[in-house]
């Protein structure tokens, strides 16, 4: 089983890094761009699939992976063999 | 326009952050987790669409936004208020 897990800053929350990657791109040729935000991408392989599992990822997602003040988690199972 | 950009480690690659959570979730009674690998996450709004910028957005992930000889990058374009 594989999943994906995308931890983004919330709206209401200052991205600093993100500004900083608008402005460089802003001065490597692309005027266009309004706005970057950053977050984390994460790829989990597990064994097995039993029930009660998704619960127990999204315990985690909250209290390991994300900080829920300020960010918000996105989880996504993968199909297997895709990207 | 919106776009996401997912920069990865490349599979070769030594990922000890990816290790260090892998580690944190099996204490966290998560034993089933086998691996993690951790990414970059970026969400890019532009104003506009004009041909071209395909190829320049390709140019800035490779020369900002990833590192080619350790990451791997893919961009995708999102729908219009999906998340």
């Amino acid at each position: 089983m594989k999943l994906k897990v995308i931890v983004t800053p919330k709206a209401a929350v200052l991205d600093p890094q993100g500004a900083a990657v608008r402005d460089a791109m802003q001065h490597l040729g692309m005027p266009e761009v309004r706005s970057v935000r950053i977050g984390k991408y994460l790829e989990i392989e597990l064994d097995g699939d039993e029930p009660g599992m998704e619960s127990r990822l999204h315990r985690i997602c909250r209290d390991l992976l994300s900080n829920p003040v300020i960010e918000d988690y996105e989880l996504k199972t993968m199909s297997e063999g895709g990207a």
